[in-house]
């Protein structure tokens, strides 16, 4: 850790889901990371998390302002910069949908993200909000990469669309970035285009190379059952991928493929016995990508937005409703998200 | 094992490549499944194969006819009934493609499938062929499955079109069946039909209550992502396969889904420490079932051809020209396919 980097910021999420729990939770199994954090949330409702989790300590709090030198973590206490003081508790029902709720879970990222961009935080990392939730509350964005995406342009005096992002799925055996993330899969295929493909290189191997001091080995998955087979099964790897991994390697990237779809995640896994051919692979839909990232379950996978003048990680996980109050659910996606954040800022990943 | 059951059928594949030898390493791995097998290929090939094993023993193959009653095998010897003795092995160089490899690969296919249909043989399991090949031989079909549909059909007395069969894919962790398997991306999503669906649910349900003695759980993976989210991301799931799922479950079928790809394989997978949701997912097109299938290694996949009546399994790979003659070939997968062929067929899989 170096000391003057300036803390991670952590987002409860939407406060009627299992966000609150798991970040304290998080905080409490990594105190000396905690010590160099900052929670963003309602403490209300961080509060009543805290009861739930019974840990046996009383609550400590120690409220900071983040636009302000953030004083140093008492010992025993977790640093929260509050959010939307004035709302009760009353408002926001365990594990249900509520305005009260997406309007903490919004101004909590948007907060969090203001700090990132003026590097009073090194990172981010959020906990999970509800889109409903935010709907009801008037944000007129679907999610996190929205809101991140347009605060950032705002930041940078750029046009939203001159923010490409990309979302990045990362478990310690396996990377992958998607070309595409919540859309049908026949709108996926339609994604598929020389340009996206490029934006989606371009952006994985700069995030890529700050990670590893180089440049990246970059396997890049077909569309179609055995990539396509020379035309016998679709046209898309030979009109639009096989082209843009030309144009990608003449600019100077490690590029191969397109790779057969169905072995190139196996031929990715990193395991103590075997190294992988690649370090990263570029998924075309994201069905592709996220099935091998969560075949073996879903405590380890962490989801990397890439492309933002900020490092920004999150569990790869929902709010959990149905968990939300029982003190029951896991926060080591979490933690992993948190680790992957650390790593990505440049920050001691351990212990 | 059922003494009286007739022997198992393993086909050789394409005597260039590494069938014949994986089918010896797997009869000499099994000296007891062997005992009630039965290999259909070339004899030079075979004999080619077995120097190359350097096994130490003697090669000793004890030609059989399976047209009559089959004697037992003798003490240390492979039964095996030769196709296309006319040929020299001259005519088929290691790991090349030749008319005469391919001639031998589909004569060898032939004559399994009727051994099956006549019950001359409880089961066969096949090495890899060679689509090159068999076009070279003027074979009119380009895989195993095309001519196990057409022999079947002829068997049957039914056009090819009434028999339609669908790709099982299993590990000891997994079983999936697919939608559609070799056409591109954008073709698989126009065949998901009410009427494929509702076609693939009734082989599936028919195979696998063969298999457990009882109706399997079968799951159903959405074609979008998230299961297309209440149609914000595709409505294939609310037009298509929610309707299919239904009609499967008015007639008595155990059927659930469709469930949001990227988690229903994880949902499924058999381990120690767990149970799986689901005895077999249904996969919408061929990676979405594959990826999941390869991504812990190619040893233990099988492929397993549902809908005919006969059981045919094989090993998840290919010819593998490059490897072909060196030896070194792995025959885990044929083993894999092997057990696999005697669970379907009801005989003692062990040990």
């Amino acid at each position: 850790m170096n000391p003057g980097a300036p803390p991670v910021v952590l987002t409860a999420g939407d406060p009627a889901g299992i966000g609150p729990e798991i970040v304290i939770k998080a905080c409490l199994q990594r105190p000396h990371w905690a010590d160099h954090a900052v929670i963003v949330g309602h403490l209300p409702s961080l509060q009543r998390a805290w009861q739930v989790l019974q840990s046996g300590r009383p609550p400590s709090f120690q409220v900071v302002d983040l636009n302000r030198p953030c004083p140093p973590a008492e010992p025993g206490a977790l640093r929260l910069h509050p959010i939307a003081p004035e709302l009760s508790i009353t408002e926001i029902p365990w594990g249900q949908v509520s305005r009260a709720g997406g309007h903490i879970a919004a101004e909590s990222v948007h907060q969090a993200a203001l700090c990132c961009l003026c590097e009073q935080a090194s990172a981010m990392v959020t906990a999970p909000i509800h889109k409903q939730a935010l709907d009801l509350a008037g944000v007129p964005f679907p999610g996190h990469t929205e809101m991140l995406q347009h605060a950032s342009a705002l930041h940078l005096g750029v046009a939203v669309q001159d923010l490409p992002v990309r979302m990045m799925l990362a478990t310690p055996a396996l990377r992958t970035v998607l070309v595409s993330i919540h859309i049908s899969l026949l709108d996926a295929i339609r994604a598929v285009t020389i340009d996206n493909l490029l934006t989606t290189l371009r952006i994985t191997e700069q995030a890529e190379k700050r990670r590893l001091g180089r440049s990246p080995r970059i396997g890049v998955a077909g569309l179609n059952p055995h990539a396509g087979e020379g035309g016998l099964m679709g046209r898309e790897e030979l009109d639009i991928i096989i082209p843009a991994v030309q144009q990608a390697r003449a600019q100077g990237l490690q590029v191969s493929g397109p790779h057969p779809p169905d072995t190139v995640f196996m031929r990715a896994r990193h395991t103590p016995e075997r190294t992988s051919e690649f370090d990263v692979v570029v998924a075309m839909y994201h069905d592709q990508g996220l099935i091998p990232i969560k075949y073996l379950g879903l405590d380890e996978g962490v989801n990397v937005t890439l492309g933002l003048p900020l490092v920004r990680t999150s569990p790869d996980h929902g709010t959990a409703f149905d968990l939300a109050g029982t003190g029951r659910a896991n926060a080591a996606s979490f933690l992993s998200a948190w680790q992957m954040a650390r790593e990505q800022a440049g920050l001691d990943p351990g212990p």
